[in-house]
């Protein structure tokens, strides 16, 4: 019995968190989005992989909500006095991290294979799987017409930019790895995680196959909003959903997932919107979606693998 | 009047920073090696550029002799928590300046123009140009047969490995920069640093072109030994003139050097190799030439100039 989540990172980490306090941890798998990847020094930076890692290995900072407990900033401090690109934040601990993933790959260890020994050294007790071995970026293209890197979009700007459009096309043309397929096509439950369904989600949805077999699991498959009252927990989803078209609430992300959910886990606050969602043929979950680490994340997690 | 050094590491950054020390910084080039660099965990690194540097910045620690001053070790000790290669020490400080590097050339800076940038940040007053733009890197066969790096051999065995022949075909095949050779034709005194003639210089003379233009300007060039009294002021140079068929003396390294460079410069210690070295058809300058940083330094320094 197995569960494998669909994820981005920060709401995705605490849902894995979740589900991995209410059953064995060996049986959650992440699938977790790889868009966001970028190159920068000449490293390979992975940020959904390494926040799921490091939220799972209980090594996040709780206080600043971001990064490394007990983080420094001793190179980030240097590269600023040369002049350097220090726009993205790297911690010497994370650097760590960049540097062996890096390292690993140019020996010819897969992304797979890197992660796998990633988790297993800092102590991320679940499984995480990247969708693709290939580049995937996600670009974006802004209101007034500037090509955007996904860093460039949501670090450089703070995501405080008009969107015109997000480019999928990258994802498109990538092949999904032979161990997420597996991941996908052998569980028993497959999540939805919280995570920015446009660019978060979006990205793995667009790797070929993968609505294919979500489609013909539908049954087995569960989408928890990361829309509360009309408001995305945590990131741009809201601003982003609203700018290109769609609903920005928990209705909204019920119809995007229609055709590959069957359950939709809403929370309390938008209790409401259950009728409308289950006329476009899903079931609802109404609970408490606003994870904090304990009890309700407990409850969450028990609510998802019961459906 | 320009004086431009052919460089290794340590011994040419003491070298440089004596003639800065006697004349104009701007009127100094350092004609650096390249053939220790190295790609680790994504990075380029170029240890010999970087001493330089680092050196005549006045960044060097000199307490340790190595690295930089006040220098940490945050990523060091995370990467080895992770088990990734940590057998090549970079500081946090010296880290963020190949990230710099790397990141610059990745958007297609050349190694002269990021070299230059790093020197003006860091202070380094003199100009530093790398011999060429390519990939040569000095290979290694120990005597039980092992291909080895350059940093196998130097940092991972601490030299401590005996060596049956020196790879310099990469050298041989790569191409010297237009202000390389610039550097090299227009300077009026071209210097050999007291660097290993084997593994600094050697691999800048298997350069195309370099031995030719020294040939032809030999009476302008100055050669300095690092081999006083029998023994290398640092590293493994003579035990390695002894292992291949060098005799590890002053009076060896003349031998070498005879056809290029007009001027031997020995040590005291030495005085007594100087008619040996005259029947090579070169002149000698007998002086103290283990460098203080100080009085001892500049007068070496002026002795040089003066040839």
């Amino acid at each position: 019995m197995t569960t494998c989540v669909l994820s981005g990172g920060v709401g995705a980490a605490k849902l894995l968190a979740a589900l991995a306090s209410v059953s064995d941890p060996r049986d959650i798998i992440g699938l977790v989005n790889t868009g966001d990847d970028l190159d920068l020094h000449g490293l390979r930076i992975c940020p959904d992989l390494d926040t799921i890692t490091y939220t799972l290995a209980g090594l996040n900072n709780q206080e600043t909500g971001w990064g490394l407990t007990g983080e420094t900033w001793r190179v980030m401090e240097e590269l600023g006095r040369l002049g350097g690109e220090s726009w993205f934040s790297l911690g010497d601990r994370d650097l760590a991290t960049h540097l062996y993933r890096t390292q690993r790959l140019s020996e010819g260890a897969d992304l797979t294979t890197v992660t796998a020994e990633l988790t297993v050294k800092l102590g991320c007790p679940i499984t995480l799987l990247p969708a693709t071995h290939d580049a995937a970026p996600t670009r974006f293209l802004s209101a007034d017409g500037q090509g955007l890197s996904f860093q460039e979009y949501f670090v450089k700007h703070h995501h405080d930019i008009a969107i015109a459009s997000i480019n999928l096309e990258a994802a498109a043309q990538c092949a999904l790895t032979d161990a997420a397929r597996h991941a996908l096509e052998s569980s028993t439950h497959i999540v939805i995680a919280p995570s920015n369904p446009l660019i978060s989600i979006g990205p793995l949805l667009a790797i070929p196959d993968v609505t294919t077999i979500l489609s013909a699991k539908r049954a087995s498959v569960v989408a928890v909003s990361p829309i509360v009252g009309g408001v995305a927990i945590k990131g741009p989803a809201e601003r982003l959903m609203r700018e290109l078209g769609f609903e920005a609430s928990a209705l909204g992300v019920a119809r995007m997932y229609r055709d590959l959910a069957s359950t939709m886990v809403i929370d309390t606050v938008d209790a409401s919107l259950a009728p409308a969602i289950e006329q476009l043929g899903m079931q609802v979950i109404v609970t408490n979606t606003i994870m904090d680490g304990g009890p309700v994340s407990a409850t969450l997690g028990q609510s998802i693998l019961d459906a």
